[in-house]
């Protein structure tokens, strides 16, 4: 069976583990207090070359965007998102439980654009509706587009005036800047963004997802809020181990990298067979358009998440690659569809 | 330094890693629904007989309680613990964030009694006050005292008349059950408890607690509920694999017992020279009462934390043991408290 | 100036002050536990033929609606509502602020369709996503659209199969049982709708709403919610007197034919000024879509809402009437538009 | 039948009724943005001698409490409460509902003090704990006890010094100001308090309760969280019309002074007779303690609460006078008290 179902789906990479066996019984400080999570929040500044920066680490995306969300809003406050955004469709209210309204705009390819946010606040225009107070955007996005620097600094320009934050869930942040086509750097964030999160989970760490406040009197109360919504980790060195080794000689972006070259490949190879595919994405996540009758076969061998009827005949699916995608896997994938295009047609 | 500050400093016992290291890059499914999990909870099962349970894995304590218990009440109900009581102190209004409050009785040694519950039911009469739905207990508690059978039969039996959920915190629940004295067993909690949790981020896991519902009726949906709240980890077979590897030949007592043999030592040791204890509990948390003037010195070798200020010249500490704690360490710190005594005296 | 912009600009209907003087310094139970307001609870059961309902009084509609909802729903469940509901755009994200998303489908004329809600309950799959799990429209509708008795039978019987809760916002019932081409009565809601509130503020009302829940096991905390959610008056009585005046000789209903008659007067009018509206309504609410520059002209003697721009050079304005409109204020706004359409032009 | 029970029993002060009727069909614009409001804000702001405050009518004081709290505190921010507070007591948890813990401090007559708010302010040390960021206070407290200027001013300055919020509920805030030995007056508080308000329900309005923030830019989106959490009633005007009435002519002294001079006289009363009372409380409530066998035939002609078991012999009750409460009454009540003396015996 090769897996294409996602990209957290293996253990870790191997330093990561390695790192965490020379603890032993090291008696390390308790909830993120530690060195090891001083290091790597270092590390973390240095890549993103904001030296004053507050970093913080968190177990999933889920809980980031809650407590992000929550951290900076007012009751009455609302965010806004792309329809297809993690927040709105994937995390089951969990924005909603913290008390906020999410604010959506349909978004085809699943990116925001400034068009959309001004429509969103022009129509929100007193107190018998909530306040639009912050933007919600993925990079790379849950239909594997990413934003250029362009883009990304034309919301930030709006945002700025419109007085809202920008938040940028990164879930997939490594995906989207090893991206081909991708100008937008690690550094480029944290003038763009008030907040951010580099996610681990999904990019070789065991868990983790790295919180990022550019200027940290934002939210100086973070971690209360961390506590409050139950996402400090007791052994938060945990955390701090799997950043401070991806961020240790690039490995971040390396492991990134590797998943997007998988895609690639086998978006090449899609390509060459004429499949159509929902959004043009250059990330570790495709969307190929297939006959239904193709999905039965495809599935004795192969993992993926079906993502929706496209048509009657016809079934979008989620092919997601990671740094531990073999060459093997894809050209076994490319092979087995080639193999439904004879045999099944179209 | 000898680490007496808590019972989660170190990484995890090494047949955690040793198991983790195995997976390598083999793709599990996501969310909790691998076969790690699955064989994980039906080990759980064994070791509580009660094989219709319903197992779930998150990766704290504090998640555990606001989960559960937000999970379990309706937005006017309410949660009745000791004052000393985890959710009421050290987890920053967690529960009082998802709506419910949290009425409390003072308990010297940190344990309810049934004649506080009824208390507490007795005084809210109507409508304009909570209505009490749910008994909150912690076993260890907080003061590392712990509940004899009669005395959780007699909860579990007013909770019963009552009509009240009773849900037993086990963050410390190995060092409970192996505790001198106790006579409780795994056994005896799906029974007891209409939902329980088993720490294992105290006990030797490198992280998960598991919450375990006797009767999964109560709460069918628990796993929407768990990923509303941001306590559903992507890589849910990293909790199973933690709880898989404890509950495999016993090694979830054994741990709790190293914990508790090396907490006897000291105890015996302090009693020896005379040093008073805030309570008389037997599992892996002390609490002596010291003069001041010893703090400073002990803290030169050793880690604690300073429980409170008892009288003007006494200061309470807690001393954590956990298995990982060595006879190296408890004679050192017997050593260096009879060396203040006779250094700096009282 | 003559007043068409909403329905409750005026105090109330005379005969509720006069009961109110009546009273005089009686002293009467607090809280709603009163004899008025049993008797006016009473007269509604008779009016809906619903012997065993519960009948709770709020002061106002969005207070209703965020209490009934949430008493309803847990944590992850969500309610279903048209995009253009009363929850979802007018009131400030008060049903997120307890914890709760609504899922919206487009509805061109305000209202739910089976088909909107059989979408949203196949695209909710898994515990990844909220569960729907209720079902709310408002009749009239905030377009002044009306639901027929099949179409509502329609929506129950997808409710009862899909096991939602069906819950009607009557804010504006009087005037949609009293709209030409309606055929639901009072009696029908009963057996069609889990829970419903009959509005007193829009229809003669000095305030209050009355919260019907004809099977009351369905909610035997309700008083605890009512109180836990700020919905509770001290002088519940006021509430009662307002409704048992409401319902004695049918005066309520009496006050909604009023309102409809003046709006149909209005409609024919303007139908015969061939002037268009955003929607066919038949009750108490009228959107025609006029000339932007007839706008300035028309505020000098009357007041009226801006709905929205309906195109660069057409504006849509909401015209309300009330029990209070007189044929005069009608009259007096026909004529208007007819001199704007000989003055100004199209 | 005499009424002890409250001092929200009657309907309201004729001059308020009056008012109301004199409206009769006038269109008035909805939420509070009427003249009216304006008007009676004017009249409030004149005299608390504070011209730039923000005045904002709510109809009841859980709703004012819930309110305001939530309004200025963040989601881990804790308020600060006497045990016997209204918020910690009465009111279904509606402030937790909001997410919000309420911290307590044993307070036998019912009122705060300095050392109380230090004592929660040292043990709250960091982010394991809420944050306590408001006091709470209610002045005449439950207990009927008032607060002296000497000791609001200590609290105001403690409060300052730790950057928390000082927040007086004036549910009977005329009772305090008018009773004996009472030294605060209506403009002392807008430089004590950071937010209060005046209660209307408890003092001779119809309903309405006004919260006064008397620097505006501390809340300056009050209204979006007024709609958000259900507070803004759709006829505003009717609650500036209570205030309007009750601040022209110095009417809400008046009916203040009336109710505290009829409990003036039962007090002088029972003490003559001399019943103990739980607290010495000037204002309109009082608390005797009573023999159990008492009860049942003061019952017979006069409504009271039963405060609760003072002893296992004796009954504390509570008695509210109000601006309705006649010498009559007050006759009869000490009459009936003596004759269970003569009668029954203690």
């Amino acid at each position: 069976m090769y897996a294409f179902q996602n990209d957290y789906s293996e253990c870790c990479h191997p330093a990561i583990l390695k790192r965490l066996s020379a603890l032993e019984t090291e008696a390390l400080s308790g909830y993120g207090t530690d060195g090891i999570c001083a290091a790597a929040a270092n590390k973390i500044r240095q890549a993103i070359c904001c030296p004053q920066a507050a970093v913080h680490f968190v177990t999933g995306g889920t809980q980031a965007n809650m407590i992000v969300i929550d951290a900076c809003l007012r009751p009455w406050e609302a965010v806004i998102a792309a329809d297809s955004g993690h927040i709105n469709v994937h995390e089951t209210g969990a924005v909603e439980g913290t008390g906020h309204k999410v604010l959506t705009a349909p978004a085809k390819d699943g990116k925001l654009t400034p068009v959309m946010i001004e429509e969103i606040c022009r129509t929100h225009t007193d107190e018998h509706m909530v306040r639009p107070r912050m933007v919600y955007l993925s990079d790379s996005t849950e239909l594997g587009t990413i934003y250029s620097k362009a883009e990304l600094t034309a919301i930030h320009e709006l945002c700025r005036d419109k007085g809202l934050y920008l938040f940028l869930d990164g879930a997939r942040l490594g995906a989207a800047l090893c991206a081909e086509g991708n100008d937008l750097t690690l550094a480029d964030l944290p003038r763009l963004c008030d907040v951010f999160y580099i996610g681990g989970t999904k990019n070789g760490a065991m868990l983790g997802e790295a919180v990022v406040i550019p200027n940290p009197s934002l939210l100086p109360d973070f971690r209360y809020q961390l506590k409050h919504r139950g996402g400090m980790l007791a052994k938060g060195f945990l955390l701090g181990v799997n950043f401070d080794v991806l961020f240790t000689d690039n490995l971040y972006m390396q492991l990134a990298a590797k998943a997007d070259q998988a895609a690639a490949r086998l978006k090449a190879g899609l390509l060459r067979l004429h499949v159509p595919m929902l959004a043009d994405a250059p990330a570790n996540q495709l969307f190929p358009i297939l006959p239904n009758s193709w999905i039965g076969q495809l599935r004795q061998n192969f993992t993926f998440e079906i993502w929706g009827q496209n048509d009657p005949e016809h079934t979008c699916i989620r092919l997601t690659t990671s740094w531990a995608t073999s060459s093997e896997a894809v050209d076994a994938l490319l092979t087995a569809i080639e193999e439904c295009q004879s045999q099944i047609g179209q």
